[in-house]
């Protein structure tokens, strides 16, 4: 009988999201009358058309498909140069940072670029994750095996985790021992923090000093709005020699649904054999995508290229001035009753001190039945988000109003 | 440092079709008249247009996406039920095939779904394969580490080959040893030969016998034209409970650049742990999808759901039967030329002898060079497909009777 991979049954629960879901539906079933006043601000989606330069991209190269003459069948499994040196252009060499075409991968999704990356690494890596931390990037280590069983705090043997807590900013510090593989995200899902140029900085000595991998998430570098934060970490000199970068065009062009993303893997980026051989990754990742996937949905890359004409970069912003204006106004209903509030400046997210001691899952439920609200239990990332929550500010400003009047009073 | 993926080292030179494509490009610099002349018969995509249905469906979806009240992010995981429910009801439970909604898993590909099932299943699974076959279901088992190293013949230690020859019409019985896991493929790329119900009863047999898992690749259905040969595994009985079915939407809709395709998960199939115990693999398939994906895009969705209106069948039918036209044209051709042809009658592939004892290659290289026509070497399919070549029926009429033109004469 074939073997499964049992590394699978260590993995806890349910994904957030779908356990969010679950609890949801539950409520709703019995509170018929509570579900018409139900607002999401749980999961980090999108809820604003896309883009028009999108929409008509994507309609054009739809068309084109449909004649004989303009068709187009398997395209570059790395992405369209098009693309490709479009993104490259852009978000890197008009930034002066030195990124070339073909280091950039595109992709379905960053979520989908978390796991595609574990291929190409080996199974003795030492993995470290700042806690909380986007789920994402712990499952998929104990799906590979990178991990040992599930504690009763929900985290993993084997994984170091970087506590990011108040008193540190939710920027954590380069650990003491060494460690293979670093997860970084910022601007920071679940907590908005952002880290600085000299925060950054320490990572790259340290990556560089311990020969380390960084995978930077970098999904949500649209929403920075203070001029000195780094959007990239390639900003950071030597991350050339030490970095990955994932890039998502989700929640800035708001392609939840759409699917694209793309990472930057440098040439310089090297790796080593169990004999101590160092050899690039790149000529791996390359293979990777020749052998296993056929890039994405043409239509989808016309799509994310006119996200980057001007027009489109008007829109861009249009859109996440909307969902920053949502987040301030998220951020004062919070304080103006007392609590304790991060993130919301720099990102989509607020990350609130849940009152009265109550637990992550206990203020879920509470807000749940009290406001008809859905947010994210804080416990739900990490061990150390317990004690905390996440509002998401990626909804319509009626409802944003409505959970800020509903606020007042509450807790 | 961080160690890399050794498996990938073992993997030989490029995958097949970059090989190609770099062949040819080397031809094309050399010969600047010539590269006019060029007709590409290697790789298997497709030169038609979108059906008009496809096209109308992705537009209307993408319209919805640019308004507030119809926008929609992300997509349950495993893909939509509008999808998964036309697939199950149009494919199996019409056919009087046992499928639920929730066995059906919409992916962007067969190609992509060959590397995400070894995902969930465990690296000790003794794995067979025939020969020749879609190099894809190769590298990805040596990328995970399941074989040894490659042999002088391309072939790697530790897999099982499964000669399909002329002798046994290309269609492998199953082995006299224990396997866990074995890939099958028909209508099968490359040989274009199909497998009787007995022929198929014979590997269910065998795989309920040894508990072994069958992945079917049924990428290719819908071009058969026998009435009696099976469209899926699971019109034999017992393939519930040991087969997967991998099916696309690529060569049916002319989806190779919009990227679509299901794999089908019965929640009968069980794998084992190392201890022995026995446990549903449709578990493991479904958070792999939760926890590593975000589904395909939503037109795209749209768009494969539509092929299966009446009028999208109609204009899946005209398409088939277009290419379907080609394959007799080019299988004629190669046998006024006393050529010795395999395929071509339920399948868009055409398998054929190499002339005067030449090996694939350069059977390869002299058509490139004398006809200016580019086709498949048998032997990039493995050992057993030296001294055969592979002509691909996609393409215009145009082309396939200029092909068929040049052949007169040749060899």
């Amino acid at each position: 009988m074939a073997y499964l991979n049992e590394n699978y049954l260590k993995l806890q629960a349910g994904y957030l999201f779908p356990e969010i879901a679950r609890r949801v539906r539950d409520f709703c079933e019995a509170n018929s009358e509570a579900t018409k006043r139900l607002i999401r601000c749980g999961i980090g989606d999108v809820t604003e058309p896309l883009p028009r330069v999108v929409i008509d991209a994507m309609k054009r190269a739809v068309s084109e498909l449909g004649n004989r003459e303009t068709f187009r069948g398997y395209g570059p499994e790395q992405g369209y140069e098009f693309l490709r040196s479009t993104i490259a252009q852009h978000d890197y060499r008009d930034r002066q940072i030195d990124i070339a075409d073909d280091e950039i991968f595109v992709s379905d999704g960053s979520k989908c670029d978390c796991g595609y990356v574990l291929d190409i690494l080996g199974d003795q890596n030492k993995v470290a994750v700042p806690d909380p931390v986007y789920p994402v990037y712990v499952d998929t280590n104990v799906m590979a095996g990178h991990s040992g069983a599930a504690k009763s705090d929900g985290s993993y043997e084997g994984i170091l985790y970087l506590p990011c807590t108040a008193e540190n900013g939710f920027v954590p510090e380069p650990p003491k021992e060494h460690v293979d593989l670093v997860y970084l995200c910022f601007p920071n899902n679940p907590t908005g923090a952002v880290a600085s140029r000299e925060q950054l900085s320490r990572w790259i000595d340290y990556a560089r000093e311990h020969e380390s991998l960084l995978l930077f998430d970098a999904a949500y570098e649209a929403y920075i709005s203070e001029r000195e934060i780094p959007h990239s970490i390639f900003e950071i000199p030597g991350a050339r020699e030490c970095a990955v970068e994932l890039r998502s065009f989700s929640k800035s062009g708001g392609f939840t649904g759409v699917r694209c993303g793309f990472t930057v893997m440098p040439k310089s980026v090297v790796g080593r054999t169990d004999s101590g051989e160092r050899l690039p990754l790149h000529p791996l990742w390359h293979r990777r995508w020749s052998t296993k996937a056929n890039s994405v949905s043409y239509p989808v890359q016309r799509g994310a290229e006119a996200l980057y004409s001007s027009e489109g970069r008007q829109q861009v912003r249009a859109l996440i001035e909307h969902y920053m204006h949502n987040a301030k106004i998220l951020r004062d209903a919070c304080e103006k009753i007392d609590m304790k509030v991060f993130g919301g400046t720099n990102a989509p997210y607020i990350w609130v001190k849940t009152p009265g001691g109550l637990t992550s899952w206990e203020t879920f439920d509470r807000i749940l039945r009290e406001l008809n609200v859905v947010i994210t239990p804080g416990s739900g990332f990490g061990a150390q988000g317990e004690g905390y929550f996440r509002i998401s500010a990626f909804n319509s400003r009626d409802n944003v109003e409505e959970v800020a009047r509903r606020l007042q009073g509450w807790a």
